[in-house]
C-alpha cells in the first residue's frame, strides 16, 4: 500500500539485485526508518527483534535469508545450519517453518551452481503469492462493503477493526484490512474505528499508520470503547485477522476479539474474521478448548513505549509498583458470533460446512 | 483502608484541628505524598487538578473548603461566594453540590459565630455517613463473596473489577471494592483481577495501588482479556460501580463496563453493580438512550503517563502521529446483563421492582 504516495511492500530486493529492504516496524509509528539486510544472520535478527512481524511477512523474511546464505555457500551443509538457525527466531510461528520447507524443497533437488538463483526465484514467488491471496481477500470483503454503502447511500460506512492484520503484518494489501484498502481506492466513503489494541498497542501505532498514510479516514478507540460506538449505532461491520481458526469455524485472535465479537452479536452488528487458508486449523474442532493461548511478558502490560516531546523513544511504567500482571496474548471467539469468514476463495459461514464449501478438498480429512 | 499496615482515610483534618490534609492521587502510584489544604481556595485547586477525584472524596473535600473559609470570615456573602467558587470546579459532580447544599443547609440558619464549629461538624459528619455506607455496602457484597467461598472450600475466589471504585474514590472503604476488603480481612482467600481500564488506567494505577498495599492479592490484566479469563473459568464473579443508575436497573459505568458484562453473562459469571441510593436517578428509565456520556480529550488515548528509569514522571506519545481518537468516559450496561445490585440497603435485581423493594419510599415517585 501507499506512504504518503509512495508505494511499498514490506520486503523487497535492493538494487544490487541481492540484499534486501525492509521497513524497521520497531520504529514505527514515530519514525519511518527503512534498513537493509545483507546476511542470514541480519535477516534472522530481524524477525528475532521484531523488525518485522506478521507471519506472511516472517516467512518471507526467512526466505530472503535463506537465499542470502546460498549465495555465500550453496552447499547442504550450509542450506540445513541456515534452515536450523532462522527456524528458531520465532518458534511459534507456523508460517515460518512452511516458508522455510518451501525453499528447501525449490532449491535441494538442484546442483549447486543453480541453487541461488532458483532461492531468488522461489522467494520472489512466496511474496507474490502473498499479495495475490491477500488481494483476493480484499476483493472478496469489498463486495460486503459494496452492499453495505449501497443500502446508506451518500453516507459513510463505519467499519471496526482490532490490532493489526494490514499489509504491514503481510508482504502488502494485508487482510482484514485489504476490503478497506480497496473500498477507499474505489471510491466508497468508509471510516474505520481502530482498537488501540492493548498491550502492544498494535491497533493505535500500526493500523493507524498504515491508514493514515495511504489517506484512509479512521479514528483510535481504546479497547474499552467498542461495546459503545456498536450500542449507539455507530459501526456497520467488524473486520478483523485470526491466528488460527478451526475447521468449525472458532477463530483464534488478538486478545480482546472476544469481546468485539459478543458486542456486535448484542447489537446486530455483522462480524467478519479474514483469513488466507493458511490459517485454518483443520485439525481442531473446538477453539476454547483446544487452542492454546501464549502467555507473554508482563511487562507489556505494566510498561509502555512512546515518542517523548524531545523525540525520543522511551519506556514508563504505567501500573503500580509491585502488581502482577497477566498477559494472555490471544483469545477465542466461538463460531456462533462469527457472521462469516472471508477468505481468499470467497465468503463463507463460520462452520465445518462453510469451511468445506469453499475447500471441498478437506472433506476426506 | 491500609497502607503498609498505617490506616487511612483519604482526607482528615489536621493536627492543627482546622486545616485539613489528602493524598495527592495525581503522584498515584508512583509516589505516596500527603499534602496539606489550608484554604478554600487550595480545596479548589485540588479538586480541579484531580489531587482529589471521586464524586464522595470530591464532596468531603469541599465541604472542609468551605469551613476554612468560614474560619476567615463567617458572613453569607463569603458562604455565597465560596459555594460558587467550589460548585464550579468539577461541574459534572452531582455529589459536589450535593455535599455543598447540604453544608449552607448547616450552617446559614445559625449567628455567626456558631457557623464555623457547625461547619466542621457537618463536614465531619458528611465524611462518617460515607464510610458508614460504604462499610454497609461492603458487608452487603461480603455476604455474596462468603457464599462463593462455602461452594468451593479450601480455593480462592477470584473477582473481577474494572476501574476504581475503592477507597480512593470515597472517604474509606469504597463501593466495589469495600466487599474485598471485608473478604480479605476476615481471612477468605480472595483473589482481585484488576482491568486496567484504558485510558486513564485507574484500574492499574489506583486499583492495583490500593490493594496492593493493603495486602490483597490481585494481578492487573489488560481490558481486553476479561473475556478470555471468564471463558477459561477464572472468575467467580465481577463487582464494579456505578456513576448513575437509573429506575430500571440501567448501569452507566466507566467506559468497557458494559463488554465485561456481556462476557459474564455469556459465561454464567455473576455480574455485580456496587451503589450508594445518592447515584440512582429515579427519573430516567433507558440507560442507553438517555444518559449523556462525556467525551473526554483525545490526548487521554494517545499519550500516557508513567514513571521513568530515573524516577521521573514523564508523558509520552503511544499513538500514530496525525492519527484522531475518540474517548467516550462511559458506557451503560443494560439491565439484563446485571446479576444484582449491592446498595447500603441490601442487594436487590437490577429492576425497578427490585430497587423499588429497597427504597420504597420512593414509589410514589
Amino acid at each position: 500500500m501507499k506512504i504518503d504516495g509512495v508505494h511499498y511492500r514490506t520486503i523487497w530486493l535492493s538494487k544490487d539485485g541481492w540484499s534486501v529492504e525492509i521497513i524497521d516496524q520497531t520504529k514505527l509509528p514515530h519514525h519511518f526508518v527503512i534498513i537493509g539486510l545483507r546476511s542470514a544472520d541480519e535477516a534472522a535478527r530481524a524477525i528475532k527483534d521484531m523488525l518485522v512481524r506478521g507471519a506472511p511477512l516472517i516467512g518471507a523474511t526467512a526466505a530472503y535469508g535463506l537465499c542470502m546464505a546460498l549465495r555465500d555457500d550453496p552447499s547442504d551443509v550450509c542450506l540445513d545450519a541456515t534452515y536450523a538457525m532462522l527456524a528458531k527466531t520465532r518458534p511459534t510461528a507456523i508460517n515460518l517453518k512452511w516458508a522455510l520447507d518451501a525453499m528447501v524443497a525449490a532449491v535441494r533437488p538442484l546442483p549447486l551452481a543453480e541453487r541461488v538463483k532458483a532461492a531468488y526465484a522461489r522467494a520472489a514467488q512466496l511474496c507474490d503469492d502473498d499479495v495475490e491471496i491477500c488481494r483476493r481477500i480484499g476483493e472478496n470483503g469489498l463486495a460486503i462493503i459494496r452492499e453495505l454503502a449501497a443500502a446508506k447511500p451518500g453516507k459513510t460506512v463505519h467499519i471496526l477493526t482490532h490490532c493489526n492484520a494490514g499489509w504491514l503484518a503481510c508482504v502488502d494489501w494485508g487482510t482484514a484490512l485489504a476490503p478497506m484498502y480497496m473500498a477507499h481506492d474505489e471510491g466508497l466513503p468508509v471510516h474505520v474505528w481502530v482498537d488501540e489494541t492493548r498491550p502492544r498497542n498494535q491497533g493505535a501505532s500500526l493500523t493507524a499508520f498504515e491508514l493514515g498514510r495511504h489517506g484512509v479516514a479512521h479514528t483510535i478507540l481504546p479497547d474499552n470503547a467498542g461495546g459503545h460506538v456498536m450500542q449507539h449505532g455507530l459501526v456497520d461491520m467488524c473486520i478483523v485477522g485470526t491466528d488460527r481458526t478451526t475447521a468449525s469455524g472458532d477463530v483464534a485472535n488478538k486478545i480482546g476479539t472476544y469481546l468485539k465479537a459478543l458486542a456486535a452479536h448484542d447489537n446486530g452488528v455483522p462480524f467478519y474474521v479474514a483469513l488466507p487458508h493458511t490459517t485454518i486449523d483443520w485439525t481442531l474442532s473446538d477453539g476454547v478448548k483446544e487452542i492454546p493461548i501464549e502467555q507473554r511478558s508482563p511487562q507489556e502490560v505494566t510498561h509502555m513505549t512512546g515518542l517523548t516531546d524531545e523525540g525520543e523513544i522511551m519506556t514508563v511504567q504505567i501500573s503500580a509498583p509491585g502488581s502482577q500482571a497477566a498477559n494472555y496474548g490471544f483469545d477465542v471467539t466461538p463460531a456462533r458470533l462469527v457472521t462469516g469468514l472471508i477468505t481468499e476463495r470467497g465468503v463463507c459461514s463460520a462452520s465445518r460446512e462453510g469451511l468445506l464449501s469453499l475447500y471441498p478438498e478437506r472433506a476426506d480429512g
